[in-house]
Parts: structure tokens; sequence; C-alpha cells
């Protein structure tokens, strides 16, 4: 019980715990970190790092890049019905199958990290003609060092490293910490990522944070301090008008993306609102827009059984081919050594004074009137406008 | 010991039991369900259900989609000597490598599904442009859920639920039970396939079940109730006189296949029979046909070392080309929710009485004298005439 | 205690020991074999054997392919510091993706086996139109049988078999063993690989031996018995001149590699040595040129971070496309059932007067001032020249 914590995977230092459970109580709340691993199924072997700080419990998965699976705050469940039903183990799914688009044979996390060497869709680097799966590898790769315990403070943690590299590069290392305190609504993601490489590295991550029923339900709500609307292509502009309001789920709809320029407050933070219909719960996340300064919504309100769900995704850059958006002068660089840090609050509101005051905040970034919503894609931003 | 039985695998319900035996004995025959995991080599974490009724053993792989590795009645082995010389588990096997022939890398079960959502040769749909592997996908799909039990009535079964999923889909499950009763020759296959998708989805599969030694051998033969023959291509079509005569082994037999067409008794079953060259050992399969209209026979008679072998396959539809077989109106919609089902009785014969009664029954159902055997592919049924 | 050994692993007969160790003391040397497995991280299942001879340690990995993982000699260290920072699990390697080069993300041994229907650059083989992959699927397939043991003369080894098969082939089985003599600062692998098809079969194999820090370091050198040295593209022909010296770390530098033609001494043995600067350290490779007739020197001397590295490999042909080497003559063909056998001794230097003994040794079977410098590839030997 203290910062540093208890070592549950070390591949380098052959430390590995089948299970670890330690519990912490401050007054009336009881806290608990449980870790276990999924047996049997497409999921055997995946370590799982469940944390629950007496309100809020938070599922993480060392072995699928430290995505966090699910998670439940109060009686409210956050995540999605994804039709991929379970965790997937990253050595049963295949990126470069099914056209480089093999990715979504395990997608079915709350929110799964796109990245680190590229995301977007499959194709090829023009710059290098490497070919790119979707989204990248990141979500796939098991963490090789996994931490975790509850600080002096009561705050429960789980820290672990993801190395993606390969010879000849790229070499790019995740060092992720998902942090919260007891009783508190509020989990915080903490990322570093650094180039290992001896040469300057291209990077990109998005942050496919899900939200599916409960909370997406007909009448749910975005709500953002939104300086500007880009539709994605033409099919998404159609409907501009109604780019904040889900409808209910539908066979056969085809999915709508929304890029979102976005305002922070004076400490440079935004914070962006998902509420269902009546305004009574929601989930809200909150960033840096220095260091994620693009946004995008995704909204994919496909039938029930193949995954009702809205993407809301904090990132680096936009999620279009790798070469447009060095074209573009969004994607990143790092130089040897060099790192990104970012932070992400996910936080769940199970009441509708949490919504309002949520509301309020985003209303107080900037206020929903003043957005600009485009009525066509533009050239700057959108691949395949 | 009832018809619930025993979880052995629950992904979701986080149950899975690392072994686990029951025995049950009537009169003199004891019965005994055995489940272990293969530990070490290409096959580390496959799942094994041994189901021995006391006179036939099958061991069953929940691991590899439910696929029956090998069996044994009496003192006849069923299978096949595969160059792939043990199981080998999926996450070793690669279908997208080898010009997506990566399927034939983890080939060498008793009984192996072809599908879910595809199967034959590797190539493109036209319909949707996806790339498909050879064979598909369910072999390679562990079990999320197998249970286990024997019925008050001395049943012994095994069943196991895989999901073939992906976001975009497409997404149908395999309900399989595999069971038989005390002393029995016959294992039963109950088969159920569930399109879990909110939208209609294309449905195929095909049982590819291997025989070689030692019931292959020079003047083995297949008795079927055949209405016709139709040989594949130019060179099935040059043996299409010795159709049902299985050849020695020969390095560098180049493989021929038939389909033939069916007749069925009143009840609406198929059964065919493939014998050794006295008539004293065979194997039977017995299916409707109504949900199993099609049937190839794969003639596989190479060198020993290289998977002598011959395959027996009842199917939805044809082994060609997936856009081929809708263009024919053969390839199986289900609608959202909607379920197939079959069954396949496996029954053993290990004596020449009842090679002589299978005969029979074969015989009884369609006369051999009355198979017409055409000396040409037919372009409505062969992609590769 | 004897030359059969225990099985740690026996696919086929239900036999794997989750750990394994046993000693053994002459005099005051104690030699210890050490069996475990790795747990968590992407190397999780991979089973480790280590071989301890009091003097010299060796990390060897059935579980991919029966590599050389690291090994120690008094204090010096052996092998690399890959980016890829530790073993892979062959399951999370996929030699398809990167456009066919993502055996790169697996690699980190000391010395990975490239092969045995392939090795060379990713392509595809005019002949038969196989798609091939970077270096072939040995390095990634475990081991289906694992023993060990001490002999009675005190020598230790462990030896693994290693299918690589695929029903249409190719079927080759490796049968490799690696032992060592209690204080001995040499091991030694005896490997044999024999075509288990019913028909011919190409065959290829190559032993990328990979030295980094601290054997690598600006101004260690290679001496070997070289009758001519020829560089396999122009941007290696630049530097011909120091073909044999190596460079400080440099980011960005263009990987160099020299083809070597070697002499042998009476008993047909060609020996290399890479020592430091000073030439206080260093190791030997020792191999019979009949079974080895090609060497490959690749220069990597990139970044530390990148993976500083030479590699050594001798091989049976040259890592040039397969139809390239088919077509100059060198690729071999194994009957069926034919062995091809090899051995390779590796000695580690770990003082002067040891390096300057097997420098004398280099000389004496061919002196280092009679080597030809090609200046330019020849076309008869480089491909990419």
């Amino acid at each position: 019980m203290n910062d540093q914590g208890t070592v549950l995977t070390d591949a380098d230092q052959r430390i590995w715990l089948d299970s670890f459970r330690i519990e912490n109580q401050v007054n009336d709340t009881v806290s608990v970190i449980d870790k276990w691993t999924i047996r049997g199924g497409p999921g055997d072997g995946i370590d799982v790092v469940e944390i629950d700080n007496g309100r809020l419990c938070v599922s993480v998965l060392p072995t699928r890049g430290m995505g966090l699976w699910k998670a439940r705050c109060d009686d409210l469940l956050l995540g999605w019905d994804s039709p991929v039903n379970r965790p997937v183990h990253p050595s049963l799914v295949r990126p470069g199958e099914s056209g480089g688009a093999g990715w979504l044979g395990g997608f079915q996390e709350l929110l799964a990290r796109c990245g680190l060497a590229w995301h977007g869709p499959p194709g090829t680097d023009s710059a290098d003609g490497r070919p790119l799966t979707l989204h990248g590898r990141i979500a796939n790769l098991p963490a090789h060092r996994v931490t975790s315990g509850i600080a002096d403070d009561g705050r429960l943690w789980v820290r672990g490293e993801v190395d993606e590299t390969a010879l000849f590069g790229p070499c790019l290392r995740l060092d992720s910490t998902v942090s919260t305190t007891p009783g508190s609504n509020r989990l915080t993601i903490l990322d570093t990522v650094t180039n290992l490489a001896g040469t300057t590295a291209d990077f990109e991550v998005l942050y496919h944070t899900n939200i599916g029923s409960p909370l997406l339900e007909p009448g749910s709500r975005l709500a953002a301090p939104t300086r500007r609307v880009i539709p994605t292509n033409a099919h998404a502009a159609v409907d501009i008008a109604d780019w904040n309001l889900f409808a209910p789920p539908q066979a056969g709809y085809v999915e709508q993306c929304y890029f979102l320029e976005l305002a922070a407050d004076a400490d440079g933070l935004a914070m962006i609102v998902l509420h269902d219909a009546e305004a009574r719960h929601g989930v809200a996340l909150e960033f840096p827009i220095a260091s994620l300064p693009c946004f995008t919504l995704w909204k994919n309100t496909v039938a029930t059984a193949d995954g009702y769900v809205v993407g809301i995704e904090p990132s680096t850059d936009l999620p279009n081919p790798r070469d447009f958006e060095r074209d573009k002068g969004r994607l990143m660089r790092l130089d040897p050594g060099e790192t990104w840090s970012t932070h992400i609050d996910l936080v769940s509101l199970t009441s509708q004074s949490e919504v309002t005051e949520a509301l309020d905040r985003v209303a107080a970034i900037h206020p929903a009137t003043s957005a600009h919503l485009c009525d066509s894609p533009l050239p700057e931003y959108c691949s395949a406008g």
C-alpha cells in the first residue's frame, strides 16, 4: 500500500502473478484491486485488473494494450454491446486480414487506443510504401510490465508499459496509468508515449471511447464546447443539423463521423458530455486540447445486435490515412527519446444534478449556440470527403 | 449426471475447468467423459473433451471450433495421418498467409467445419470486395461456452458455442452438441447456426470429414445413394468411371473432386458409406438432405507421408467461390435471429455384417446402378470446370 | 542423468513439464539445466531451457523453433539489444504483415534460424507463385518434442523437434540438439532436417547469429578465412575496403551485407571470429563448409536504440529470393525421407589469449591477406546488386 505498488507482471524480471487482490477501507468506503486471468474461449490468457473505488469499478486489460474493457459507476454500466461479445486475445486478432480490417474482430472495449505508429483506415503510406492496418497495433499488444497499488492518499492505480517495436521500427512505448480515488465517479488515464528509437518517428494516437446502451438511446445527445463541426463525408453532411443527437437502433444504418474543433477552459481543458434522453445519466471526457487537439464523433447507431454505439474520440490528429495527416501537418513526430503525454478523465454522471453540472461546465467553456456547422466536408480535414 | 451437465468453460461467467472427468457404468459398460488441455508444442492451450461410451471414443476440440480430432471404435481408428501431425492452436494458424490458404497449416482433424460466413477457395467476393480465406474462420475459433455431461438415459454429450463475429459482421454463432449412447457405434452431431446480426447474412457450411488409413486403402470404395456424379474439373472427369474407387498412395497425385446429388429415404436422410477393400470395416455418415443438400467427395490419395486421405463432405452448398454459389442460388441467407440446424450421424462399422447392413441401407435409398455419371464438369455446379 | 534424458515436452504423449531442474557437480564445477516458462507480456507461454555448464550459460527457446535467446560466458554477454526487447510468442508474430516482413516483430535472439522451406526477403516464388514471407516459418514454430539431460560424460544437452508442415506441403522437420561440456566455453548445435513429405522438397536454412554490445563496438573486427568478399549491392560496395571493420552506432545507418567465400581446414571446418577493438573478447563460429557453403556478414551498426548489431550467418545458400537461388543452383532439394545435417560450434572468447588462439586458427586456415575484395556485386550471387 504505497506508491511503488506491487509488480503484477515484469517479463524481464520473471515476475507474473496469477492472481492478486488488495483491499483498503477508508471510513465506509471499501476499495479493491483484483487481478485475474481469463481462462477458456477466445480471451484465454488475457490478464484483467479490476479497480473498484467503492463507487466506480473499471476493468483494465494489460494484455490488450492497457485498454479499458468496461466500467460501472453506481448502477450505470459504461461500454457497449459489441458483436464481438467478449475480449479477444491479441494472438487471435489478425489485423492484416479482411482487407486490413481484422482489428474489428477484437474490437469490443469501452476504450481502445488506436495507434501508436498509425491509426485510421487500412491502406499504404505513400511516403514509405508501408502497408498500414486499421487502427494500428497498440490495442493488440500485451504489456510487458504491469504494476498496481493503492497510494498513501488512497488513490487506486494500475500502470502498464507496452512496447510497439520491431527491427527497423517503429519503436514506441506506451506507459499508461489508470487511477481513481475512493468514492469518486472519475477515473484518470495518464499516458506517456516515448520514441525508443534512434531516429525520429511518426506518432499518432486516438482514444476510441465507445458508449452504447443504456446511455445511448434515442434522444441521447452530445454536448461539447464546439467551435466548428465538420462532417467527414457527404453522407454525414446530410444530417449535420442533428450532428449531436442520436437515433434509435436501425438495421443497416451507415456510420456517420464528425470532426469537432473544441474550445478549452483557462486550464486548456475541453470537456464533452454524452447523456441519455432525459439527461439523468451521462459520461464525460475531460482532456487537454494541447496534446489532444482533434476529436471525432462516430455515430454508429446500427441495430442493437450489430453494436449500437457512439464513439467519442480525442486524438492527436484525425483518423485519416497517415500520409494525408502528414501532408496536412497534423501528424506528430517524436525525436529519439522524446515523449508525449496526455491525460484523460472519464467521469460517470449518475444523477440529473451531475449531468446538469457537467453540461453547465461545457457551456461555460464555449456556448453551444456558437458552434459553426459546416454543410460539407472540408478538404483540409476530410480525406474521404 | 443430468441433462444440464457441467460447465467446463464459460468465458462470460469466469468458469474454466482445468480438468474434468466423470464416469458412468450401466451393466458392464463404463462410459467416461474426460476433459484435459494440450500443453507444450503447437497445440498448447487446446482443450480436449474425450467421450468414451465403452465402445466408441471421440475427441472433440472446443478450442478448434468444436471439430472432431479423431475417433476410435473397437479397434478401428477413424481419422487420417495429416502432414500436420497434431492439433494446432488457432493462434498459430494464419489463414491469410500462403495466398489465403494458411488454413492448411492447421488441418488435421477427422472432422473440421468449413464456414460459417464462407467456405471454399481463397479469393475475393465480387459482391462486396471482401477477401475470403480458404474454408473460413470457424475451425480456428475457440468455443466461449462448453458444457458436458451424461444424461439420465446414459447419453454422453458435449456442447459448445462458438462465435464468428466482428464489428460490421458477419456475426454467426455455432451451437454444436456431440453425443453418443453407451455401447453404441454411432455419434451424433447436432448443429445450430444463428445469425446474431441485425441484418441478413450469408451463411454456408461444409463438414470436412476425412478418412485415411486403415479404412482407406487400395480398393476401398464409397457407396452412396447417388442420382448424379459431377466431376469438378477436367482432371476429375478423366477418372469418372472409378469415381467411387480409391487408389493406392501415389506421390504427386493431384486431388480429384466429385459433387454427388444424393437421394434420401422417406425420412429425408441420406447415408453414405466408405469401406475398406474387403468391406470388413467402414464408416458411414447419415444426414438430412434438406439441410445438407450438397455433397463433395474429395480424393486426395497422395503419398502416405503427404496425407493419404479421402474427404466425405456434406454441405449447405458447394465449395466454390462464394459469389459463384450466390449466383447459382445455393448460398444460404439467414435473417436476423434466424437459425439453421442439421444433424449428422457418424457410424463406425467394425464388422462385415455392419458394413453389409449399411450398404444394404444405401442401396435401399437409391440403387447404385442408377447413378448418372457426368463425363464433364457442369457449368451450373463447377466454378473450376 | 543419462543419454536418454528427460522428456520436457511431448505433445503426442501428453507430456509437458511446467518446470524442470537438474544439477550435476564434477570437481568444483556445478552444471545446471533449468526449464521454465515465460509468463505475462508478449512472451507468455514461451518455454525456456537454460543450460549452465559452470562457465557458459545459454538459453534455448523450444517455443521459438529452438532458437538461442542469449548466452553468457564468464562475464561476457553474447547477443544484442534488439528493439524487440524480449522474446515474442510465435502467436503474436504475424509474418505476412508489414509487407511480408512481420518476422522482424519477433527478431531479438542471439541465434534465429531462417528457413526451412525458404529464407530471404519477402516476395513470390516465380516457380510456383507461392508468397514467401521474410526468413520463413521455422523461428516461429514451437517444438512438439523436447528432451534434455546430462550424459554420463557430463555433457549437458537439450534436443527439440520442430515440424514445419502443412497439407500440400512443404513438410520439413528440424531436429536440433544444443549441448556443452562442463566448464567449456563452447556450445555445439547439431541440426538435422528431414523432408517428411512424399515428394522432393526445396530446403534452405540460414543461421542468423547476432552480436551486439559489448563485443560489437567501434573498431571491432571480423576475422574469417576468406577467399573472396562480395558486396551484395552498390551501397555495400562503397565500403568494401572496410568490410570487416565495424563502425560506431550511427542513427540512420543503412545496413550493408557481404557474402564471404570461406576456406576450410583439413577437416572441412571454417572458423570465423568477431572480436572487440582490443581483441580481448570475442566470439567464434566453427562449422563445416560442405553443409554450410555460404556465409553472410550483415552490418547493421545503427543507433544503439535501433539495434546496433552485426550478423554472422552461415547458410546452405544465400539470402536472396528463393527463385534466384534455384536459378543459380544453390537451393537445396531433399528427396522424400532424405536428411541434411550440420553442426555449428559457438565459442566464447573471454581473454586475449583465447582471442589470439582463435585468430591464429583462422589465419592458418586461410591468410587474411589473400582475400579478394570484389569492388561491385556479382550477378551470380547478388539478386539486389
